[in-house]
């Protein structure tokens, strides 16, 4: 059986901070670092032999991929960053203090925010230097692709090609995938992958650090699922 | 100008112990970890905009090149790990240390295969467990590719393809590049940039975590050679 493995990166410097953090590349804190390290060892003793690997072009989520790499001395394994997998974008909350939004926009609004489907953010502004066109990392996107802030729907609608167009021939020819990327969009790709509904999908809560294991077939049916 | 930077892997345990290593996959030793971060902190202070890393398979070249990205904050680069920028294969001599191999064999003929353009080591035998198609991350190649071991000149005709085939282009689109290999794949390569004779090649010896630079035109022209 195929395994396909999603796995959020560890915990980050605004992760511990309350912050709204989206496209912003803030890095692993210790405690993160020790988390990529302990998913590594639990990935090493599943014994998986994987073929490939995705990650975003975020280094929280880089680096815990480099960390288990190494951990389960997988180094060689061929990897490769997509913005597409990047976290969903938060527009101008970025970089605020969750509990003094709450303070200033209302609980409700930030909830609405943060735990509906289908809700923008307040955007980023077309000239705003944190838009993505700005960062060379981003250069080789086409600028209409680029998000100024997302729902979680509008993730999962970026993040849908690439699961059809890259993961998705991989699986099918029995290939197992390691995928590290952030809460939402690991979030968008599992309400695709079992289905979920618009309303139960945010219930579903991913911990950093802990690996997902999809035991899948040829057709992309689930048989397992597995938290490691 | 375009920039061409190549980068032997830092100090691995067996360049300590003195072994011929090949393509065994050895670790950066602690002393290689901080030849690395010296690199990646000259990198950084010397402000290249990298486009793109290549590295080989092996983990202490691997790893090298992820602590240069994470001190430049470049971890979102795309990176292409090919066997092809592998260390030269050192066939059965690969675990052996160099001393007690030549009071076995003799200086005059350890010279020669450590020294010589187009002498070949003793190879591996078809079957034997070291045979890298036995190694699951050369899967995707055809074995017919695959060597037993190699002289200089045999590394530089593997390394070859991936330089026409992959950086060239990329060089001749302005993109500035980083290799990050092996003392003898790296050579092969200067070899070839410099177009340096059979013999004279054999004098030119890199030493590790010491990022050469070249300034290139699109026309792959060197304008300048830089060691940093």
């Amino acid at each position: 059986m195929t395994k396909l493995v999603l796995l959020r990166h560890g915990q980050s410097e605004w992760n511990l901070s309350n912050r709204f953090t989206g496209w912003s590349d803030v890095d692993l804190n210790s405690q993160g670092v020790q988390e990529a390290h302990a998913a590594g060892q639990k990935l090493a003793a599943a014994g998986i032999d994987f073929d490939i690997a995705y990650t975003s072009l975020l280094k929280r989520a880089i680096n815990t991929l480099h960390i288990v790499l190494k951990t389960t001395a997988h180094e060689w394994l061929p990897e490769v960053k997509t913005w597409r997998l990047n976290e969903r974008h938060y527009g101008s909350l970025q970089g605020l203090n969750k509990t003094t939004t709450a303070e200033k926009y209302g609980t409700t609004q930030v909830q609405a925010w943060r735990r509906s489907y289908d809700v923008v953010p307040p955007l980023l502004t077309y000239d705003d230097p944190r838009a993505p066109w700005h960062d060379r990392r981003y250069y080789d996107v086409d600028p209409q692709l680029l998000p100024l802030g997302e729902s979680l729907k509008m993730t999962l609608q970026r993040v849908l090609p690439f699961w059809s167009d890259v993961v998705v021939p991989q699986l099918r020819n029995n290939h197992n995938v390691l995928i590290v990327a952030h809460g939402n969009s690991l979030r968008a790709l599992i309400k695709h992958i079992e289905n979920i509904s618009d309303e139960d999908i945010m219930q579903v809560e991913l911990q950093t650090g802990v690996p997902v294991i999809y035991d899948i077939t040829p057709d992309l049916v689930v048989n397992r699922k597995t938290l490691l």
